[in-house]
């Protein structure tokens, strides 16, 4: 493996959220990229986390609705029919193997969804982290049981738009923006302003 | 990039904590695996997170005592002098810049911190996060102010101990120990065991 591959993907590795529906994603390929997901380091090793593929065309029909898009593009209610995400993977936290504080289960949590995030690009799929959700409205279309809490819905597919890094200036404006061409642009903070010295 | 890269690089980006103190890494190297965590997703792209590097020896001995080690090895206080860590990345939350709920600042540091460790394992480097410690202490130690919150101390270095992956039973011990041979064992839940049906 050459020396940049994971800063080749890591940099690769953007949301989308905009996809090509009628090209599905294999079982096989999903239960792979929760794989990766489980191989990701875990707080106290509790391992607390466990997940639920939504795929059935009538499943994702269902959830689609209940997600919450892109909160800066405020005149863009999300996807439409023909470009939605053709899978879902439901992040759940499962209460009986949680033994630490909350805020471990979310650095899990962001372990596990960047794996398959990255292994997702690794074969050309992408997806958005989607935290915007009603948990109760969720839990009760997929008839969960009290156990399991969701935290994060990863929606994923084959990308049908281009996302582009902006340098963002020191304490710029945060909020991404898409172009007349319907490109997407994410300003970043550059290297410099996110370093700090001693006595800062 | 063929397509299991991605696996490969997430099943050796294990946990260390035996490093061979004698083998540096360089700033440049440091900063481009803080580069890595810049260029991670970041929940309404608040960018919140920054890096402060400690590698000079005088303030890696202060910092030292101050981190608590390997949970589940209570005999075991830590590494020993000529293998301790070379370097620390302590992640800090900028107040100023946070603008959502604090589980995504979370979610944040899980994905920013997995960037950090994956690229290193790709160099060879490994390491070890650690949430235990005094937030107070560090902040004094390194005469931060107010405005940033010390959340995560990645400690870095190259390798000096074995870690391996254990199948681990259903909801069985998660706890890690060492052999006779002070190889490191972690179990892992199998991924039968972390798939959720509807209706669970």
């Amino acid at each position: 493996m050459g020396k940049n591959m994971i800063q080749d993907i890591i940099r690769k590795t953007r949301t989308v959220r905009k996809f090509q529906e009628e090209m599905k994603i294999s079982q096989e390929t999903l239960l792979g990229l929760i794989d990766l997901a489980r191989l990701g380091g875990s707080a106290r090793n509790c391992q607390p986390l466990c997940y639920m593929l939504i795929t059935d065309s009538e499943q994702c029909e269902k959830i689609f609705p209940l997600l919450g898009w892109a909160g800066y593009l405020s005149d863009w209610p999300g996807p439409e029919p023909g470009e939605r995400p053709v899978a879902y993977i439901l992040c759940l936290l499962d209460t009986k193997r949680c033994k630490g504080p909350e805020n471990e289960v979310y650095i899990d949590l962001g372990i596990a969804s960047q794996n398959i995030l990255l292994g997702a690009a690794e074969r050309g799929i992408f997806g958005c982290r989607i935290g915007a959700f009603s948990k109760d409205a969720v839990g009760r279309s997929l008839a969960l049981g009290n156990r399991y809490k969701p935290l994060l819905v990863l929606a994923l597919g084959y990308p049908a738009e281009e996302v582009v890094l902006e340098k963002m200036e020191q304490d710029g404006d945060i909020r991404y923006w898409r172009d007349a061409d319907s490109v997407h642009h994410v300003p970043k903070r550059q290297l410099s302003d996110i370093i700090l010295e001693p006595g800062s």
